[in-house]
């Protein structure tokens, strides 16, 4: 008889302390007990990767990269050893491993690591042993060679690629990311009341959704989890309910094309006005951005007028002091008249696999939002998505707009429910 | 020339705080622009060690060894980093290494790990690369395939060890183990306000002090030291100021032959009250105790009297209720009368090399508690050490009447000061 292997994902806020440890520890056990093997990944407990950072600039401005990251590791190590103690506890046979034993390799890029790797040599033993293994989330080594061997980390919410990249090496029946929500909704329900959860979604829909700030899962994840057709179950660990299926959907034609909305405050607004308008002057402005590590979004050009031209772009707002420290220098060099920036801006997107190809959504967008009195800076329109940039204070009505413009409350015409979780 | 190599090993309370490890890395920079290859060795921050021991015992009573050692472990990686960093905004190169990283191998007893091997490969070639290199201490992997390398701590006090292993593999010119102490003292400052700090103390008598209570270095460091040669400084990481080597000791010939007073209050007395006197007695006491993993120190069996003996012995306080549900079962059983116990007593010795030769030692002791008044329960001795089971609360008399009658605040006839240093 083949036993399902199920890799689960607990984040930090489901590990926050001993008695949730001991929760999670409780529904793992059930798991374990209904006959699966699991994997489980955990993320540091809380706030334990803020406190760390708190406690390195505490000593220095600018923690080196390598050690900062020996550093946050720790914090998965910890998480990982009390989650196997308290299957222990249970009764359930358990062991923890780091990232490195685990047998996840990065590209040795700090802070932000790529998993290059996975070879799941000591996991399967373990799982032989009968044994619930439980992985260290968020790292990996640069090298297998120990004499090289460097404590990498993949970034904020890295723990969901190294569960998805397990659950694809490993060929698990199921990955699950247990989460402080219930699945992936049709807008945030702590803005929009009427938000409805979806039962399933499409890789690139779910990509989308959180490239535009659906905070849900880690957009690394999801494209790997594309790639390698894992399909992600996202659900709440704190009640027992269905959550959302993320997984190429094969119901996407029959569907109400628009399959939520996101948001995202993270963002500031930076114009350059009048630039002359002449080859090269792209690159002179986004060239320094690039080098001093800040991500651009969302470029805007305006048509010019008497050789100048407008150019806006967002980045997001912790990094708008350094953007303008960067941007300060070359307006000058540049002949600008002058930069302008605005951080109480938010942008709100439209996401639905072949928005693209279907005519009359971003028109009932706009619409929709002037209906609601809603002013719109700036848009930007991928495959699968419509943004607009609109004033921060006008985020909740525009959303709830939205919602009733493209009808986000009616049901899917056919549900996928959890029956469909085995499929690849 | 040559370049010298230091080891230093700071202890919890040096890196306790951001503040601390600021100063501790000024400490290293210092010692560094003087010239010196440095390998430094950190214990974790000054409570985290207890503070891990509780969240686990929060989530399970018996917390599983392998998965303890690797949650204890973090707390050096964590401290390593953060010395590194301080190091890096001094503008020093530096650079942290977990204990496998440093080429470590223990014999695998999770929670108590003696150190089999120090390949010091890494460290050579950061130490070549113009690098601090800074050890986290306490720990080692118990093989170096990392396929089955499980993270292992050395116990208590376990980062002294670390230190003087790497000294002894890197052939380092000297090894100093910075505490919150001075260095060592004829006995402990708080109790005898006459206590004299000693420049220069032999490994035996060292390892006696440590062994009878002195917590000022762990035992196993010091029987490191000595089978290889390793002259440690033990010194103050809050002043400046001269320490205290521990080495082989020349002068030994001499001296007052003793060195300094030790006194231990984690201590409990046992007594099996009319145990019938016949072979295989000792044995069906013994045997248990040790099985139930506990420490069973100063036996003393009475001559019989009437076909029965008294047997005592002491044990760890913390131990006592655990000795005490061992042997109640044994009571009826062996045909002893009755178990009597009690954990309100102290230990209290003189220790120096050669007492075991010296006739009159043994006797000016008994005599010097006799005239303080204070009562002798039972009594040990070992080639350099005589020591006495007394009441807790005639501590401190014993310990005033023992240094004036040993004259121990008289200074060494020749003072070997730090200039001795560089010898092996």
């Amino acid at each position: 008889m083949h036993r399902p292997l199920v890799v689960q994902k607990f984040g930090g806020s489901s590990v926050a302390n001993a008695d949730r440890i001991r929760r999670v520890a409780r529904r793992i056990a059930r798991e374990r007990s209904a006959g699966s093997d699991l994997v489980i990944v955990v993320s540091a407990m809380g706030d334990t990767t803020d406190e760390l950072l708190t406690l390195a600039h505490a000593i220095t401005d600018e923690p080196d990269a390598r050690e900062l990251d020996m550093l946050l590791a720790t914090g998965e190590h910890q998480s990982a050893t009390l989650v196997s103690m308290a299957l222990h506890a249970l009764g359930v046979d358990a062991i923890s491993l780091t990232g490195p034993q685990a047998g996840i390799t990065t590209d040795g890029r700090y802070g932000r690591a790529r998993i290059a790797n996975v070879e799941p040599r000591r996991i399967r033993a373990e799982i032989e042993r009968g044994n619930v293994v439980i992985v260290a989330g968020f790292q990996g080594q640069s090298a297998a060679d120990a004499d090289r061997a460097e404590i990498t980390t993949l970034g904020r919410g890295g723990s969901d690629t190294t569960a998805v990249a397990l659950a694809a090496a490993l060929r698990a029946d199921r990955c699950q990311i247990f989460t402080d929500v219930r699945g992936i909704y049709t807008a945030d329900p702590r803005l929009v009341p009427a938000a409805r959860q979806l039962p399933v979604i499409g890789y690139e829909e779910m990509l989308e959704l959180a490239h535009q700030g659906a905070q849900v899962m880690q957009v690394r994840a999801v494209e790997l989890g594309w790639v390698n057709d894992v399909v992600i179950e996202v659900l709440s660990s704190f009640e027992d309910a269905p959550g959302t299926l993320i997984r190429e959907d094969p119901f996407v034609e029959q569907r109400n094309k628009v399959r939520g909305l996101a948001h995202d405050r993270n963002v500031a607004k930076v114009t350059l006005v009048d630039v002359p308008d002449r080859p090269g002057v792209a690159r002179a402005v986004f060239e320094p951005l690039a080098e001093a590590g800040i991500n651009v979004d969302m470029i805007v050009q305006n048509v010019g007028h008497g050789g100048a031209t407008d150019m806006s772009f967002t980045v997001p707002r912790a990094e708008l002091g350094k953007a303008k420290k960067v941007l300060e220098s070359l307006v000058r060099e540049l002949g600008a008249r002058e930069l302008t920036t605005d951080a109480s801006v938010a942008k709100v997107s439209i996401v639905g696999a072949g928005l693209h190809n279907a005519p009359g959504y971003a028109a009932r967008m706009f619409g929709a939002l002037a209906d609601a009195g809603v002013n719109i800076e700036m848009i930007s329109t991928s495959e699968v998505r419509i943004t607009c940039m609109i004033a921060e204070d006008e985020l909740s009505t525009a959303l709830a707009a939205l919602h009733g413009a493209f009808e986000l409350t009616r049901p899917d015409p056919v549900d996928v429910t959890a029956t469909g979780l085995s499929a690849g």
